[in-house]
């Protein structure tokens, strides 16, 4: 086979060669991860409308300031409203066409954060004043809970609503510094109104915690400040992360509103200043179980980025030994493709976790308005743990993902820097991981102290997030007697899983008066992975797809199932789980060459199981993960953008360069 | 005692209460981090100096272009010369303010990079020519290595130097698109002379492979480019690092330079186009070696700003559960605390590595110098080891220590987000860590061998980076029998990771024809470990400081070892180094208790152990991270700057905002 010389001809000949190695059909897989060829067809509909719109141009976004950002956030947005008329796109195409936008504008935070708590939570009188405005945006609104002395602990929350029977009318304050809301998406430019988290203070000084208030911000004829509201953007996030999106600050003055702006459909406050006490407390939570539900999916898809990128850029990239006078692409490194394939395993899992839980949350709110709330525990628990496993799983995998790919990955050219700085905070919002693991932790002590208080205790008795502690009910756990082959089936993982959950979970109780420093963590991931392990092993059960690609997806899940295993080696090893075998003296050593067997594999179909994603050039926006492999033209189209490049000679020559280099000059002939 | 209720008085007496309750003397361990009295004073003055000086002011950097930060980066550079000259700085104290800068200076590449290649592989004829020249910067140098297509490999570099007998000249040129030179430092709009990797092509087409060659890039009257020679910036950095560094491209068509341009004094062509072989090929790897070493000590002093802050924070920042009317400072949080002593532990060993290593180049210095290159070797195994120790322990540190801060952390003013991208590429840049692995591997690999195939196997024969394969010399190991005292004493934590690195290179020595995928990772790990962890031994031992300073710094030595044997803990258990102990049924938790137990027995003095770096709040630039403790007050200070604030009305207000709020307002009434 004739071999090209050029590196970069040999790029656009290595990707088309690994795309003919693929044996799956990349379009069946394509519509799996879809959920069906019509969902495919939507999203392509609207992903290409979007490419051929200039409003939604990418080329320039690394060299504008926040205030730029800012501004073409609200044209595309602006945009995406005139094709929703014109093209008369659904709210579910509209929704899609605002994830593909890769970039949090402000007013998508009137429709995820505002929306949906005035509409569960608002009372008749304020949806029927208010609902037709906030459905046309008639007003635009934002949700304002984080304080800048309080976060995750709302009952700390310092902001006061103070009720006055005389007027009938709320007065909402921000009594110190740290009272102030902080944070708050929309908040500092765009939004007119906002429902506000307020400690409220009934007449005899009683307070009765954190409720809701909506408070008009912005007047509607010229966008001013109202009397008494302080607003303002809280500058720049880590990393240049959601440079377009105005999380602000707000201080309130004294500022009055009316008895009917609670939100009160929970709780009321009488005209006399009484207080009806809610009926279903938990029922408030329903709208974060939505949004973490959300998160399993969009983290599936952060990591399937990841990895498209860098499983596209190994295959074309060079390095080291030479094999027919060509360097080795470097995926062929085991421990390059080890890495990446992980990656987009995680994707496959959690985008099909995702998946399901959206269904399970659907079936749940039908439930619950129907008065039913047996579902809403099992959801708190399975949403907080999945959240905690994909934001974590997907931070690192962003950058396993970048740093696999040297020196370009540092380009923001890569593409994988900028993805990473706005994935990052997901540890953090909507429940920061370390405070989520200890309500992980407590479901899970619930449910064993269920269990074993239960005059009958069976299998029976547990929720699927808990289904692992049926093992406690057994014969006590000796070594489970494995051969290199027990590696190839997923219920040997599951097994190994379900046990060290089991018993991390049992030795917690043990010492529950000395609990170690992670102990926390260890056990909301260790009751998380068993959790999500079967899920995987009811995946692959019920994968209905054509032989040929159903087998290599069964591949993909299962190194998911083995290198979950092989974290969770100290688990196994200090629990007795495995020993040492027969075979040979290091346990670990038959799993660790599985997990590398099954990447060689696999190897053939990395190409094709990440176009399967379906990612265009557009949304990927990275000149190492194009789709035709040519990365180094690609590279270099992109730099000509930069505005360094706009002179030959830089700014700042003529006023430090020079007379520094004169100086030298004459310096150094002075003294020879 | 009487307590606030205002949370921002409260974070002030807290950080006060905090300091009161050190028992450490401050300035000891101080002036022990510093390397003595004298070093700090040097370093204090010189940031007295800076912080005084309007030049060095960081209030505006989040607001900047790169290009503005390009111009800044001049201006600093510029004052610090010219403070070098009014107020005599030495040297040392004028590399100390380019440390201090906190931002990557196009300029200082001369110093770092270009000057050392060409004052170590120069020619007395360029030396003598240039050398003063480029002493006082008279001309600005860049070095040139890195091509588009590749980085790491250097024997694969494309640009190519043909030399023409009849001119005596050689011809630089870039042959094709992946042999532009790329990600130079300075060679985008700094520098006017460069040092460039080409290959060396002699009469009859023969490769010599990558050479040295002095060229001139810009003209010294105007600074225009040079006929024959595009140069270029490469654009922005992920997560916006490196903004102020002008990292260029360069594209040579067949520039001619003198035969005397070539570095040629370790390998010579003569003028009738002869090659005279280097006598010393290693020789020239000494300049990277001390590039590495630079890196341990940066590393722990890149830790040390990071645990500085995250400690501050985390120390005045309440949260959860209530004790006499306050929630609890975080710090008292076990699993938040541990995480963040054991980085103040990273910083306070790599500190004292990096001051090692450095002595140690100086000593092998002087002796290659006069011919003697016994210590290369050595050098090299131990700076690529620790290279990848620091940068992958650093970049991890700086994550945790952001991320245990909750939201705020993850605000710009925070500062750990720009270290954090600034520190990222520090995996991949002088010599990418897998990479680097490899090299780790071999190395401990010929030491085996060495010491197996040795007439009379010794200790003897060990360098201290391989002397933990010693122990193959004797018995084959049992189970340590551990008891919970175990873990008080150095010397167990030393032998056990000794154990395991000897194991661990015997057992891919077993199975060299199948190793798994992560084999290279896990073996130069546990090598790096095992010998950090002697020097961490040493250092406990020749500690000399008062007993109740030693005392404190002796706990964090330990914690550093402690928590080396937990993330060792898979190896160690199947191994079967360390088993089910008499007492307890999981081996590992009575070591994970004394680590929990040592973080409590630190907590009332980690404000004073941190504070002992010295860092001056201009250092850090974190608003979380102030000395005083006063968080919210300089959070809300910060935000003033943010261009977005300059106006109550944003720019897109008038073009997009209104017309939608309108167009809402219309539908809302037309529907009702």
């Amino acid at each position: 086979m004739p071999r090209n010389n050029d590196p970069n001809q040999q790029t656009g000949e290595d990707m088309a060669r690994a795309r003919a190695r693929t044996s799956i059909d990349v379009r069946t897989v394509r519509d799996y991860l879809y959920g069906g060829r019509a969902e495919w067809n939507t999203h392509s509909k609207v992903a290409q409308a979007m490419i051929q719109d200039p409003v939604f141009d990418k080329s320039q976004i690394y060299f504008m300031t926040r205030s730029e950002r800012y501004k073409r956030a609200l044209a595309m947005t602006s945009r995406i409203f005139e094709l929703q008329e014109q093209q008369k796109l659904s709210a579910h195409e509209s929704a899609i066409a605002v994830m593909l936008l890769d970039e949090s504008v402000p007013m998508n935070l009137h429709a995820i954060a505002f929306e949906p708590v005035f509409r569960l939570q608002g009372s008749k009188y304020l949806i029927e004043r208010y609902g037709k405005l906030i459905a046309n945006r008639g007003i635009l609104g934002c949700y304002l809970q984080t304080e800048l002395g309080h976060g995750t602990n709302v009952s700390q929350l310092e902001t006061t609503a103070t009720y006055i029977p005389e007027t009938q009318e709320f007065v909402i304050n921000s009594p110190t510094l740290t009272s102030r809301k902080w944070w708050i998406g929309a908040l500092a430019k765009t939004a007119t109104h906002g429902v506000v988290q307020a400690k409220l203070i009934l007449p005899g000084n009683k307070d009765l915690g954190p409720h809701l208030f909506f408070v008009q911000l912005r007047s509607l004829e010229d966008h001013r400040l109202l009397s008494g509201i302080l607003l303002g953007d809280i500058g720049p996030k880590a990393m240049g992360g959601f440079p377009a999106t105005d999380n602000g600050y707000a201080i309130f003055d004294h500022v009055k509103i009316p008895r009917e702006n609670m939100l009160s459909h929970f709780a009321q406050v009488t005209a006399e200043g009484k207080y009806i006490q809610p009926p279903h407390a938990k029922l408030s939570y329903s709208g974060m179980l939505y949004i973490r539900s959300n998160m399993i999916t969009s983290g599936g898809w952060t990591m399937a980025k990841a990895a498209t990128v860098a499983i596209r850029y190994a295959t074309v990239r060079r390095q080291g030994n030479k094999s027919d006078g060509l360097e080795r692409q470097t995926i062929t490194y085991p421990s390059v493709h080890c890495r990446l394939f992980l990656v987009l395993s995680h994707a496959y899992v959690f985008i099909q976790l995702g998946r399901n839980l959206t269904k399970a949350f659907t079936v749940m709110s039908t439930q619950v308005a129907s008065g039913d709330t047996t579902m809403l525990a099992e959801m708190h628990a399975t949403t907080a743990g999945l959240k905690i496993l994909v934001t974590t799983t997907g931070i690192q995998d962003v950058e396993v993902a970048r740093r696999s790919m040297g020196g370009h990955g540092y380009s923001a050219f890569a593409g994988l820097g900028r993805i990473y700085a706005e994935y990052l905070p997901s540890a953090s919002y909507e429940g920061d991981n370390y405070v989520l693991d200890g309500q992980v932790v407590r479901a899970a002590l619930k449910s064993y102290k269920n269990l074993l208080s239960a005059k009958d205790p069976s299998a029976s008795l547990l929720s699927p997030s808990s289904y692992y502690l049926r093992l406690l009910l057994g014969e006590p756990v000796k070594s489970l007697s494995l051969t290199d082959a027990s590696w190839k089936d997923p219920a040997v993982a599951l097994l190994l899983l379900e046990w060290r959950a089991a018993l991390v979970v049992q030795d917690l109780v043990r010492n529950q008066n000395k609990p170690d420093a992670s102990a926390n963590q260890r056990v909301s991931k260790a009751v998380s992975e068993a959790f999500v392990a079967a899920q995987v092993v009811k995946m692959i059960r019920e994968l209905d797809l054509p032989a040929k690609d159903r087998h290599v997806v069964v591949e993909l899940y299962r190194l998911y199932l083995l290198s979950t295993v092989e974290t969770s080696l100290v688990d196994l090893l200090s629990f007795g789980l495995i020993g040492a075998s027969e075979e040979t003296n290091d346990p670990t050593g038959s799993l660790r060459m599985e997990i590398a067997e099954l990447c060689l594999t696999l190897l053939p179909n990395v190409i094709g199981l990440s176009d399967a994603f379906g990612l265009t050039d557009w949304e990927l926006d990275s000149a190492l993960g194009v789709y035709d492999g040519r990365v180094y033209e690609s590279l270099w189209n992109r730099v000509h953008a930069e505005p360094l490049n706009r002179s030959e000679i830089p700014a700042g020559y003529e006023e430090y360069i020079r007379p520094m280099l004169q100086r030298g000059q004459r310096l150094a002939s002075s003294k020879l």
